[in-house]
């Protein structure tokens, strides 16, 4: 039988601590060779409504250890839009119900045969904050505490629980230029941080020995702040996690010391970037963008990487593996970009949610011969 | 709702004419720009046998005009085995009852969901039989009669009921090494071609024009000959379709104003390909090929490219569009390497079958909610 996952059943098995867990291993299992990456790709047409744009994105990866290929799959309408002066790129709830369409597609490797689908809504947040937190866990110093946070959507919360796995976080300033979005977001994380922190921390492993940990004692202080410059300022760990179509951070903002992370190219101008004596990224893979004339006269452009020259630098796999060190001394300023998706996130979490709802009688089955054939293809 | 349809489906609504008509438009949108493709991936691991691989395939196109875009995925296990001294690669029916899988998904451009699942097995026959005879229409001389085939499996069947469409075929030798595959092959082909040849060149448009064609009136004939020599020599057209790891052809066996169509790049060496005259394939793009380095050692090799400089030759599409001329002189040599199958393909037939099957009531409705998510992805 083929496993028709919710997110509502994802959630039920799948939290932050669990995904730092399950992502982990799968990437040393990368750096030595048994785990293997398709690349992102983004297939643009023309959109159905004014400046929008039709974009089949899809990435594949498989892990020897887990037994499973995935494929993962969103089938987006976007569109530009201006928001308080600047323009970003935005998925419209196009489909029916106002709905959207994210899958993980899980394959076995002993049989080809499709072992679940399910939304990627869930994994999405949780990979993308569990991977940056990976990385942070490398390059962040060990007392960092302070954390300038540009964003206050769903991947910005994710980046902070992330952060929060392997980081004593006390206080985080939160930017977004709505400003009824950053002062909700602060309220929001402030109870969930405030009240987890310990808990959590009390589950992660690999979290640094404490001696003293005034933040969490009293528990984590969300602020707003009013530009992204004051969230910035004087932080141990900046987060980027925003829908800019432009930079979101200031050079001459840094400090030594300072761990900056970043999940879209846009966000990082060359001169912040100069300003790393350490940089990582999440792939040295840049986007593969195929489209039509009028297809990229729409979006493409907006995701566009510049051609910086990622491949020099080392992966968050090079870091787990252990062939490249990360921070080797405080007053350094390292940086991640967590610039694009690999398929083993969705291999790994995908596993780890279609074990688990297996294992508590969650999701639907439906017949695997729904999806094979006597005809060989 | 999704439609998901089974081969048996498929079948019904869509046969080889009613493919080349669904392709040709679609290759024309492609050399036109309102068409787009992102180019096959096979994505290798170990496999669960000695001398086995896992490969996921996976290729997506779009139309502008279908209003769908397409994403093909084969989960395959592959082996190599020596049959009759050459050594091929075969697909394990490695899947509960001894079935593969093979899909073809359909996702709206107006709305992102899933509009269809389809198995891809007759598609797969379709569309590979129909673009190797759109290319013959623009490479074979108009009077080709004789064909050599090399290959008796469904994809031989495919490219000989094709040609059949476009050419008025009067005799075909048929080799592959195993003698009663390929007089049983006779046998069947010759039974369907002889009955069917006047029937189904009524219904073709784009066929040159009648001026005595013996072949068709007498039925064509077709007939197993024990060496691919003996079939290619002296034939106006010769089409290879084999799973040979080996090329099947010699170069010294080609006559000038012969035809020559291969699917896959190893058919052909070097030597064969430097006899054309006129040289096109189906895509420039060579395969994108990522393995572990266990996956690699397994089967990986044997459907790699050697390098062959495609992107200097014209496409399917550039011959279709009009930009390239295809055959000029009778005395020329063509070849046509069908190398890769093109996502365009895929939509073209998957939105054929999605519609004509909506149309007759076939098929079962699944919810679309199964595969759209409220989360934003």
């Amino acid at each position: 039988m083929t496993l028709l996952l919710t997110n509502e059943d994802v959630e039920q098995v799948l939290d932050m601590p669990a995904s730092l867990k399950a992502l982990e291993p799968v990437y040393r299992e990368l750096a030595t060779g048994g785990a293997v990456l398709r690349h992102q790709s983004q297939t643009y047409m023309p959109g159905p409504l004014p400046d929008s744009s039709y974009c089949l994105k899809t990435v594949e990866g498989g892990s020897d250890s887990l037994g499973v290929m995935a494929l993962r799959v969103t089938s987006d309408v976007l569109r530009g839009r201006h928001v308080e002066g600047r323009f970003r790129r935005e998925k419209v709830a196009a489909a029916p119900g106002g709905r959207f369409l994210g899958l993980v597609l899980l394959f076995s490797l002993e049989t080809g045969e499709l072992l679940a689908i399910m939304p990627d809504g869930i994994i999405q947040r949780l990979r993308v904050g569990a991977s940056s937190a990976l990385a942070a866990r490398h390059l962040a110093r060990t007392d960092a505490r302070i954390v300038g946070l540009i964003g206050a959507g769903n991947q910005a919360e994710a980046q902070l629980r992330g952060l929060a796995c392997v980081r004593n976080v006390a206080h985080v300033r939160v930017y977004s230029p709505t400003a009824g979005r950053r002062t909700d977001f602060a309220t929001r994380m402030s109870r969930e941080l405030g009240a987890n922190a310990a808990a959590e921390d009390a589950a992660v492993e690999g979290r640094p020995a404490s001696a003293g940990r005034p933040g969490l004692a009293l528990g984590c202080r969300v602020e707003a702040v009013d530009s992204p410059e004051d969230a910035v300022r004087g932080a141990d760990i900046v987060l980027a996690a925003t829908n800019s179509g432009e930079p979101v951070i200031g050079a001459g903002w840094l400090d030594p010391g300072m761990h900056v992370s970043f999940i879209r190219e846009i966000e990082a101008d060359n001169d912040t970037l100069g300003r790393a004596d350490v940089l990582a990224v999440h792939t040295k893979q840049g986007e593969i963008q195929h489209y039509t004339p009028r297809g990229r006269e729409a979006l493409a452009d907006l995701q566009r990487g510049r051609g910086y020259p990622w491949q020099r630098y080392p992966e968050l796999a090079d870091l787990i593996g252990g062939s490249s060190p990360g921070r080797t001394d405080p007053q350094q300023i390292t940086m991640f970009m967590n610039n694009f998706g690999i398929g083993i996130q969705f291999a790994a979490l995908g596993a780890g949610a279609w074990r688990e709802c297996r294992a508590h009688g969650l999701g639907q089955d439906i017949p695997s011969d729904w999806f094979l054939e006597s005809l060989q293809p």
